[in-house]
């Protein structure tokens, strides 16, 4: 037993993986990648070295709670946090911040979306005990995870960091030179931007991966975003009791609609950033899947019970219990579940989101 | 009430259009185009006004009797009868015309496949009576139906007939006059040899559509397949009595494996063929089927909830209660059944069925 929290967000949607992913089975809880797990499931497992079973929050749609305790059977029931509606990240964790602070007020979070990709776990958790060591010396650090950058991806956002900080931190193994301080958060540049700064050597890929001590971020809630915390306040002795949920449906929906990079991270002058690489992906897009899927000869991503003729860098993932021939494609999408199809040209998966208004 | 009996031959599997067809599905049951009808329901409705329901008789495997009686609710039990083995169409049209024999000698017969198109059902009417009227006067004529032929078609068998005889129907009214009498059937041709065909004029399709008395196609059998003859006759007593299934369960497997064509029609001089044009086809592939189909503006043909995104020239073909998104295709297929998917060159279609191996 230790102070350390997990905050798992897994309230999305995930529309851009349709047909996979739908409203009533969002990203989180699928295996797009093949590995026997679904996303919750392994994220779980990539921290449940470093925090207790009793430490884990899921914090989601009421909607998917059953989804949830299904894919995480170790949880209590009360250990799935249920938001009555979409507010971004700031209320999300701030949830969970209030309801942790109920139980324990000297603990330490780290935070995390539901869906993302980690190769490396040991080198993971290497980084994750590091920040909680961190933590222990700098209790007001508001800390991220960076991501080292392999390519000018244009789909995640950027941390800009002093010009030597990168270079040192990777001569020593000492917890202050491998924690760097952050100069600015930049949003998802354009190509161009983007080429830059991985070419200029000083800039991470933001990840999403939070670190802070409870106190920590409740200190910067109260100072950067003090009408969230009025709504929370007014509930304050109702966070860990049966009365939790009822507040929560009653006033979450007058929490601002903001995310904890704009509302807290952009303004606080106290954030670290860890620069790390272990095989990192948001797996946003089908071709970020398709970069970390295993191919055949063909350059083909398949799943399910395929007879591929002919096909070259194609995606073909289709759910058990159905079969598929598919030939003669080039850079194409199918993919079939739950009744429904889908195939296009890869590069256009971006109209996905358009294409299935049509449906409606 | 009249002597005029149909027997519609049914046993046909269909894997040319997987998935929609399937062993446990065949084409003869499915509205592959969409007109709110199985081809066997449509095949029975083109024939009621001639035939009367009493006097149809639909063969075809034990397997699909059920399906049969479903799509046709209005036959009764003994009016399906069951093929054990498949034996090409000598054998299947001799099942029925010995069932006949023990209901009705002076009977006349029409034969036709379940899952032909015509579009004119007037027109096929009055060329189906017209050969009744010519049998009436002809009972030893062996007739098939001649299609006039639009292209030069290679999936089709051909019927030659003499030089002038064609031009002369045309001109006439007069029974014997719209009657032509037979030179000789040739096989599917080569491209060349079709285009040959169409631009000498004096060709027919073959639309495997039989007329003849009872005793006209018996004398055939009698003479051309003596062996054949020899199984059924061992049986001659068990016709229309509750032993027949028996027999035939016994002894249908002796039959030679031979078509009606090469059995009979190629041998006997007394084959006759009524030069037609009532929008028939025999929709063998999909290609056929997507000559048929209605298009929409990018000249595709869509069945299903659909939403086609920069298509051309595709058949997008889904059962009810799927839902699709398709971009980007030319001149492809795409179609799902009962958990089974095909995506592929509509001009690959040939292959579907070495595809489908790959998935056993």
């Amino acid at each position: 037993m230790n102070n350390n929290y997990c905050i798992i967000m897994a309230g999305g949607i995930g529309s851009r993986f349709w047909p996979l992913s739908k409203d009533n089975y969002p990203k989180q809880f699928l295996d797009i990648l093949g590995t026997g797990k679904s996303f919750i499931r392994s994220t779980y497992e990539r921290f449940s070295p470093v925090i207790p079973d009793e430490n884990f929050l899921v914090v989601t749609n009421k909607a998917y709670k059953h989804l949830v305790l299904e894919h995480l059977p170790m949880l209590r029931d009360d250990q799935v946090l249920c938001e009555p509606a979409r507010r971004n990240t700031a209320p999300c964790i701030a949830y969970a911040a209030y309801h942790i602070q109920s139980r324990c007020k000297d603990a330490n979070i780290v935070v995390t979306p539901a869906d993302h990709l980690v190769t490396n776990e040991t080198e993971f958790q290497r980084i994750i005990r590091l920040g909680f060591d961190f933590l222990a010396l700098n209790p007001q650090a508001l800390m991220t995870i960076g991501i080292k950058p392999s390519r000018p991806e244009t789909g995640y956002g950027y941390i800009q960091c002093g010009s030597d900080a990168l270079r040192h931190c990777e001569q020593s193994e000492a917890i202050h030179d491998n924690v760097v301080k952050v100069e600015m958060f930049k949003e998802k540049p354009d190509y161009e931007t983007a080429v830059k700064f991985v070419s200029e050597g000083n800039y991470l890929w933001n990840s999403g991966i939070f670190l802070w001590t409870l106190d920590g971020i409740m200190q910067a809630f109260k100072q950067y975003l003090p009408e969230m915390v009025e709504v929370f306040e007014k509930g304050i002795y109702n966070f860990g009791t049966p009365e939790e949920q009822d507040f929560i449906n009653d006033h979450f929906v007058d929490c601002p609609n903001i995310s904890i990079d704009y509302g807290v991270m952009e303004k606080s002058p106290n954030t670290f950033t860890i620069p790390a690489d272990f095989g990192w992906s948001d797996i946003g897009t089908w071709g970020s899947l398709f970069t970390h899927a295993k191919k055949d000869d063909g350059g083909n991503a398949l799943r399910g019970k395929v007879v591929s003729v002919d096909n070259t860098n194609t995606i073909i993932n289709i759910e058990e219990g159905t079969e598929a021939v598919v030939e003669g494609l080039d850079d194409y999408l199918v993919a079939y579940r739950d009744h429904s199809l889908l195939v296009c040209r890869l590069h256009d998966e971006q109209q996905i989101k358009v294409w299935i208004e049509g449906l409606k």
